[in-house]
């Protein structure tokens, strides 16, 4: 028997909380959830096989996911299932239960934040044993709560005698920076999908509200951007340098400085500055990540190639090498009515929703956008759920903690509207 | 019986090589070295008493002085020393053997480098198991060896006879950085100083060698900066914040650009440079460190002045606070032909010497400037002697080392310059 | 007689468009619309009467001013009218014709550009021999139509018995730039008028519409930024400078790089940039203008903020002095449904009118807005009317010329509105 | 009769101060000079025979030329002799007085600079009637003293019945910006030169004093840039723009910021800056005058080349073209004992010389420095006289003046030190 069984939704989120993994690193996370759906009788696709791996951002280094991987093994994870992931998370879950119906997809992302837990009282988790058992690292977005309404929904499902039509699970990775969407985006699972799920807890709304149809989240990307000169004595040689320091200043100083757009919105900001050379020594590496935003994906793109251009020079201008890679991308998307009135009829019914709004601008990023895409550009239709659960905190906030009574709400929400695609 | 009594220079040597202490943690290398002069009858003079603690520079947190004090006491630092210092390192230790003669002063710098020793094979501190003990500090630079010669210094002085004089040893804190000699020189127990010797080992010179008389170091200043904004969200809110990153580099652009000076060389670098913020929040915080060097005291001043201006108008353009901290200093000095010759008098006379320097530039800066200033000052001669010590890697590199032959030369040299003075 | 009072509209139009005269220099014009509206019974208040001198912008240097009244005086314009100015350009006329009725008030523009007109035979005003007598100035946004339409309004309200109230003229000097609305604002002539009318032509729309109420223009402020530093020979001497030069490029890189508003659009760029010194010297003075914009004036005043913050910290950065100056300044406006409603009707019975739009964003700065808030401030109604006059090149070209059929219908629908006031 | 040729060397140079030419344009100055040449039987190689056209840097627009052409013309320039110029100013003219002797070559430059004179009572050339009648041109440097002194020494070794020898006269145009040196250097009359001299009157020397070698004048060079973007209206579509004031700043920042050498004194500075956009529009063009100097010309290249990858890379950074063009350059030299023996011997004999000094550093830069080098390169000597004449005001002033007393002292230590290689 699996270690989730015989866990109530709940007992699985914060299991999942105790033990959280970051982007590209959610081995215990994925092996655990293929146990259970295995016994359930879904085709499992692991890692190179769940999501295109030429495509994947923002991947850590090779020791850091090799670490991740033992460590889902010292706490639990089976060892046929690691073995399957071949150091790639990720799992598509397909179950067939009947011949004549549609094909549903569903996204479920599974990631944790590096973000260091709350320890004090006043923080449920800690004050009930399940905070974080890694220091550096915490489900402080509510992933956790996911990956569980996404067991419960296979539950839910497989247990109330299925359904006429084909259920595929996207246990997605690395949604955190959007780094994992793109790349399961591609993984040809979701061309035959023909309606589309994906959903998200809390993000303001009370417990007991259903958003029916996020849309228009904002286009990002992040850049990484590295530069490598050449250090030297500051006192004895500064002419011998290639001072990777000026070329980040005046990378930094012109990037703010690109200038606005009159379509829309656009945004530029910098973060994880280093530049570690001690103050005698002229600069040799300097790094820093850049995330820019637009009101479309044209204004994504406009910031986007101003950007690599100013680094690129800003190097140059200092004869200074300049990498830049790509740490993460999301796209955006509109929900399409039909499966906002079907969502919306079908919360209605379930007795623990008491408010439903139609359609809302979703106000951050999201990479579930790559998969939405997809689905939409081979003919089938897609939402994007708000499933209310009140919080103490924000989002990424180390306090962050979610109202658990929203998980069996949200399967059932999610388990109505599949269902009632059954009628077609 | 004190611990060091029975071990010879190089063993001395050893030992401190294997427990390097860098600035102002360096308890355990006091409290042996006052064991050892307690015994042998110096006045000893700890902390507060040895420097004036208000002037001392670059001082690290209280916890991590706190833990290098326990560390210490660990190592086998006597608890009454420790006791005595109050968590202040720096040593002045007086002894008087005759009442006619003139008081002689020595300046030994105590300190090590935070950098990791090489552990391979070819490094011989690692191959013959006297390498670091700890991960992240290293006699890098031969203070280990200073030290020794320090105390052989005392040995030879004492067990020869004395000479008709007094001697008083500065054993100084944290010379890297130039952060320990300014506090020294304001002790008060330079003020009677006549004669005053400080030296270093290596520096390119083969054990042999004398410099008779090393002189204008290149004065130069630290300043650790600290620009703190206000975050915020770079998507939702970008005018809440106060952007320190901008104000980073608006200030490293203008520093770098401060006018070249017509009276000589100026220099100006900046390290340490770190803005952590993820790239999705305004940058709050940001640090760096600047050093300027000038061809004399006023170009260093010019250069500091114009430096302090630039990242507080940095800072105010962006409404960032700016603190500015001096991390550490150094002034400058010519050497005294009566101690030159002195010194090359007797060297002449030590038979491991074969060749002998008068007067040579000092190719780096040297806190010891301000010890020597102060007796020049206040009526006294000085010089600094440079001892060979053949290395088979350059100071400041993980595979430093020295010849230790050196040691006993270096000693001897002092020695008879010291005991040369009994006969004015 | 004076000399415009035998003259068409279009001839009157002519003769301004061949002597055109910029901001705070437009004595010809002022003194001819003097002489006819004297003759025909109005009030006339000149300079310091007709504005608040104090609070004039972008005043050019004393000889300039000067000379341009005297060549006003050598091209016709009469003493008299010259002396009653004091220097001071403005004039408010002002005639009861009832004492039942309403005050109503009519803005109107009279100042020119500082461009080079075209000379070519495309351009119409070259061709028949009306093109600028000045090199560097042209009526190049049609203000000599409006202040042609100012003088019919006059004249048709006058000739058809005038109507029960009294009507107010304001001709505001130096609208281009944003110099003149503000001081002429703040007159005192505005507090008791009811019923309030700016208007322009051309705009984009065709002979024959009339935009009811154009509304909401872009507040902008415009900043004169004068740089002070001090020179020295830059190969002797370089630290003796104060390099105004840098402070301007820092200035300047810090400007654009003014975070984004989430509340809506901002703008800034910067323009008129010099510093004249030889290569050979440190830059002792630059000079720029900086444009800010805001979608709201809380946003303009954002970015205002910002900018003179940035430029006094990047001159103190470089020890250089920094004066700014407010160059111009506009704000924004809503028009009033009730005299929407009146210019709509009244539009309606004009026969060469042919297509009416009600509302309309107006897509650039305007400095009638703060005569429009002062008026509706005051407790009356405003609207500004765009008169529709077919354009072959876009306004502030060189080529730019009117359709002057547009005149007469542009006073017929002034007119009109004015007169249906009196069944009030 | 030529129109020079009854005058004193004082009444030359004062026609010459009144008509000054500065670089490129000195068709006046070297049109009388033939003139008198002419007659006196020298051979004349005018324009592209005197100089390498090719090599021509910082040559001001046709038109100017033209127009400076013009003006020479109607200021009683011969027109047989401008015709040969082809519009090139520079005149070599040589004379063999004997077969058996050496050929000696003479250096005089004949430019005026871009200053506007002073015109009060104290300065003397305006009170006596000879100040220049050109509003921004003035001998502000003593060109016309040395023109005036190439002449008198025409005229002394003519009169005095010649020597056995050959003699070449050089007049070099635009030596101001070190413009004329280079091009002159690669005509080939150089080459078979085997003494020269050049030669500067003032440089704070009183009357009476002699340098015999001037030397080792700073290398500089000159860098026109500019930049050429895109103008867009600042408010409606600032994306549109390719913003050449973002270039030019990023790039006087950066230029700024060139590391400093350790091995020797290097400058830069920046001046002539425009960028004359009216503020609500993006700028579409920039432009500046670099200069970078050196204590040697690997210092001086070390500079440019950094300025221009720092300027190119600055366009490409907000996609701006850039163009550079060297607008004037100068190198080094190093006088040569033999002809510093012969001129301090020569000028000991010449009654109005009180003081001689053998060797002096030149503290500024000279493009003779190319003629020099040329001279040496091909197997000649050469030195640099510096003929003392006492000053009211610095060189490049406004209200500079010479002592003319020193005209024909000069011609006196010339041409002694010309006739004692008679006697080799």
């Amino acid at each position: 028997m699996g270690q989730l069984d015989s866990l109530s939704l709940t007992e699985i989120r914060r299991d999942l909380h105790r033990y959280p993994e970051s982007g590209w690193k959610e081995f215990r996370t994925t092996a655990l959830l293929a146990e259970e759906l295995d016994e359930r009788g879904f085709d499992l696709f692991f890692g190179g096989e769940a999501l295109d791996e030429t495509a994947r951002l923002g991947v850590p280094p090779a020791d850091e996911i090799s670490a991740a991987r033992k460590r889902a093994r010292r706490n639990g994870a089976p060892a046929c299932y690691l073995d399957q992931m071949d150091g790639i998370t990720g799992l598509v879950a397909e179950k067939r239960y009947g011949s004549a119906g549609p094909t549903v997809g569903v996204r479920i992302d599974i990631d944790a934040l590096e973000i260091r837990e709350a320890s004090d009282d006043d923080h449920r988790p800690a004050r009930l044993g399940f905070a974080s058992e890694y220091s550096n690292t915490m489900h402080a977005c509510g992933h956790d709560g996911h990956t569980s309404i996404g067991l419960g929904l296979a539950r839910a499902i497989d247990e109330e005698g299925g359904f006429d039509g084909t259920l595929k699970l996207f246990f997605q990775p690395a949604e955190e920076g959007g780094r994992g969407g793109k790349p399961m985006s591609r993984s040809g699972h979701l061309d035959d999908v023909e309606y589309f799920f994906a959903l998200h807890l809390g993000l303001g709304n009370e417990t007991g509200t259903i958003i029916a149809g996020y849309e228009h989240p904002q286009p990002n990307a992040k850049l990484d951007v590295t530069f490598s000169g050449e250090s030297s004595h500051a006192g004895k040689a500064p002419e011998d340098g290639r001072n990777a320091l000026q070329a980040l200043s005046a990378a930094i100083q012109n990037l703010y400085a690109i200038p606005r757009h009159s379509d829309g919105v656009t945004r530029i900001n910098i973060g994880h500055v280093e530049s570690p050379n001690p103050q005698s020594v002229v600069s040799d590496a300097a790094t820093m990540r850049i995330e820019v935003r637009g009101g479309s994906i044209d204004l994504k793109e406009y910031m986007l190639e101003r950007a690599e251009r100013t680094v690129r020079h800003a190097g140059a201008m200092h004869s200074v090498d300049v990498e830049t890679d790509r740490y993460g991308e999301t796209t955006t998307f509109t929900a399409d009515d039909e499966l906002i009135d079907l969502v919306a009829t079908a919360a209605a019914d379930v007795p623990t929703v008491d408010r439903i709004t139609r359609r809302q601008t979703f106000a951050a990023s999201e990479d579930a956008s790559y998969l939405i895409r997809r689905v939409q550009n081979s003919g089938g239709v897609a939402t994007y759920l708000g499933i209310g659960a009140s919080n103490v905190a924000g989002h990424h906030n180390s306090h962050f903690d979610i109202d658990e009574t929203a998980l069996e709400l949200g399967v059932a929400v999610l388990a109505a509207s599949i269902r009632s695609l059954d009628g077609d």
